[in-house]
């Protein structure tokens, strides 16, 4: 999935139209863990397989780095094929909650938009805006903010409060001006529909991605009412673990993989129609 | 550098004592830039040089994992390589500002503790303690936060008010609370000082590691006097590129940088004394 600038389509577009043609807004992490693996596959036949049994009922995959780092060198080279063997017309978005300054930015930005070639990636807001900004001026792929994070622990920054009201919502605020380009997104996690719902209020347009369902635990149907824009679309929900390492009978993890994609698909559906 | 847990020497340890036998609290920054490197030289003879020429005068190395990652695969077999080449006795700081949750954070952990094998590391803090806890239980090791950055938009969420007070001040206050274990350590920007001086009053005994000095202007004197601990000690005053391409006539490029660095260090001596 690789692109020439000049048959660029933006992640905008690709999800758009994946969650169309697909009628999905799950999307599939992918973050291996040998211990979990099933036995005798190998780590790029499992995620490659993954691929194979969901790709036509997701918006969007979303490896994340630091499963790709353990073994280094190796491990990078692993996500790289992957990224490429994922078909063109799903988009990509790498968890990398990156957050660097200046020329060192630039260098994480050639790293992933070039390098690796994913169409969006996540970004960590805590430096400011120009941390951001060799991200942001890609302007067809898009950088998806932390906002508030679905982890037990988001609230100890997210929530303090300024000027009466918590931070996660300023993040929010500051995430519309930098949307110049129509390329910026949030990450709010599934965990947290209160704070989505005041988020989706902030921010009607910027797409979210919502991690936290599955084996966080988050309830979709209450996170999917919580999040969805004015469209009943603008997100992606987010399973990696529950969907990666469904329990499978007679050693068919694939097909257990595309069961469980397939019911959280339709529970976010349902959820929509409601 | 790599260490087996029996014969571990504390972070902290090392770079005291670096610091007293070098007399020197300048760490240098090692941040390969292709463009930079006089031509002719490979990236690892003009790390390994820079190493060579400079591991007598800095009390301590920061590689920035960005700038190994454009070329991927092969750029972290480099930086482990240059992380085993620098000399045991000098602490090794990596610049990552990695932030994530739960077993994410404990892969980052494990790719960075354990199979880098570095003594120190920069946090993102936003994601709150349990994204920072699989380091912070590294004892033998120093997890640098976040605090406030060198940057010059580090001040769009770092300086917001939280009653009453600057929200990096907030985030000062909470790095004494996770201390527990005496191993967190802040990042504060030379460029700010200050702000330095008033992180320093509410962490008296936190090793500070101040970027932004050299390329990004920083003024020695007026960063170092704010941001000494009462032992006239306790920071670390991180220059990279002033160091790593100073001038050099007839190509004697190492001999440059020991000289910038010889410099740098009198200049932060000079503020010490004062």
């Amino acid at each position: 999935m690789t692109q020439t600038a000049s048959t660029t389509t933006s992640f905008n577009q690709k999800f758009r139209a994946a969650a169309e043609r697909n009628q999905s807004l799950l999307c599939v992490g992918l973050d291996p863990d040998p211990a979990k693996i099933p036995a005798g596959v190998s780590t790029r036949d499992f995620l490659f397989g993954l691929v194979d049994a969901t790709s036509d009922v997701v918006c969007a995959y979303k490896p994340n780095i630091a499963f790709f780092e353990p073994d280094l060198g190796e491990g990078i080279n692993l996500l790289r094929d992957l990224i490429a063997y994922i078909p063109d017309d799903v988009p990509v978005l790498l968890d990398a909650k990156r957050g660097d300054i200046g020329h060192t930015a630039e260098a994480y930005a050639r790293a992933i938009y070039d390098s690796l070639g994913v169409d969006a990636v996540t970004l960590n807001p805590y430096l400011g805006r120009d941390s951001l900004e060799p991200f942001l001026r890609r302007t067809d792929r898009t950088a998806f903010l932390l906002c508030r994070t679905s982890n037990p622990g988001a609230g100890d920054l997210q929530d303090m409060e300024v000027e009466g009201h918590p931070l996660y919502e300023r993040v929010a605020y500051l995430a519309n001006q930098w949307n110049e380009h129509g390329n910026v997104g949030l990450v709010v996690g599934a965990t947290y529909p209160a704070e989505a719902k005041r988020i989706r209020e902030i921010c009607p347009e910027l797409p979210f991605l919502m991690p936290g369902v599955g084996a966080q635990d988050g309830d979709i149907e209450v996170a999917v009412q919580a999040a969805l824009d004015a469209d009943g679309a603008g997100i992606l929900v987010n399973a990696s673990r529950g969907v990666m390492y469904a329990p499978a009978e007679d050693g068919r993890w694939a097909d257990a993989s595309r069961r469980a994609a397939e019911t959280l698909r339709d529970q976010i559906n349902a959820a929509r129609a409601r």
